[in-house]
């Protein structure tokens, strides 16, 4: 009574698309979909189609100046935006583009950690009217190669920043990847489980030893950094 | 009669994966779901599970030498792979590791055009017996960061060859977004369209002009290299 307390952030990812239905499934399962019922974080997917203008519910139309295709306009994403924000506290909008700052591990630590909530945007394959990055935030791309869409993307975002936040991975094996997270190079070490024979292929002995020390000698001398 | 014929290569994905649901709503959808109605591509999705040991169908198992979370064990992977080879020429199988080469433009132009068909390896981020390896023809990342699982991966890699198959664009639009991919940077330049003022926003005048010389040098001149 009288103390006004500070209610913690649930990250908030709205994703707004044509294709509404791909996610479910995706997000449906394993850990994200436990992260969600822990209320770790909270997904919602937009059905830009409700959007669309006049009674057929548009949402493309052709480029100004010619070219082939057809380009997302402003008025549905804009609209789009404008409802997602509501009641949504620091909302920064995301599109990926191939123009995009190339998506990294730096990037799902810094926007796991921060108290944004996100409206992701999916782009369409043909493009999208210029003015729409007037209400972006961010801009990035998955990597030097072309979708047919946000959406893959849109997954990937969500994804690599989720299983950052604390108690989504839960236990100590958060803390085990964590390590990687914290190295700006991701590191790995070969891994072997039951049979000790298989097809004639070994688990390397040391590995059976029960020899702590050695196994983590071993484990140091076969890390692996990441190619660029 | 007495001619063979020699039949083109359906290019073929076989996806080896413990989600098998998250696919379909990807891939039942726009431009992958034409190709393959269309016989440009084939993709088939195979349940891990269906190769699991023992009456619990089970995948994964503890470490060698400790550590936290399962592995994804030798033999249901390699059985998957030979069932899902059987029939299937020129089968080379990928996996998706943070070790691998990173996944470019140029690998989605080379996939697209030569005559193999994949396996596609989707990982479990608690890792897999490192034997696995000895099956694989590629190793690849999405890029420098870390996901759940290689489901994701294996929609962009989907994706991305899949649309630089000859036809599964179609028409001229595919020849358009064909010359970023036969260059080793992705470009692109602005594009607007209707309305020509949007919240204050207008298009800029010399797409408007109807003046096709002025508007191919304006493109060039606003044509952005991506970031690396």
């Amino acid at each position: 009574m009288g103390l006004f307390m500070k209610t913690k952030n649930i990250k908030t990812f709205k994703i707004i698309t044509l294709f509404p239905d791909m996610f479910e499934p995706v997000f449906g399962q394993s850990m994200i979909w436990k992260a969600q019922k822990n209320n770790l974080i909270k997904i919602e997917i937009i059905d830009l189609r409700r959007f669309g203008m006049g009674v057929r519910k548009r949402v493309d139309d052709t480029p100004y100046g010619g070219g082939d295709g057809m380009l997302l306009m402003c008025e549905p994403i804009f609209n789009a935006v404008k409802s997602a924000k509501k009641g949504l506290k620091n909302a920064k909008v995301i599109i990926t583009t191939p123009k995009g700052e190339t998506w990294q591990q730096k990037s799902a630590k810094t926007f796991s950690q921060n108290d944004e909530n996100y409206i992701i945007l999916c782009g369409h394959y043909e493009g999208f009217d210029e003015r729409i990055m007037s209400i972006v935030d961010y801009n990035f791309s998955l990597g030097n190669f072309v979708l047919t869409g946000g959406e893959i993307p849109a997954m990937a975002f969500v994804d690599s920043i989720s299983r950052l936040i604390p108690g989504v991975l839960g236990g100590e094996n958060s803390a085990q990847i964590e390590s990687f997270a914290n190295s700006e190079n991701l590191l790995e070490y070969p891994q072997y489980t039951r049979p000790e024979i298989y097809k004639n292929l070994p688990v390397p002995e040391v590995l059976l030893s029960g020899n702590h020390a050695a196994i983590a000698k071993w484990r140091e001398a076969n890390f692996t950094e990441k190619q660029k």
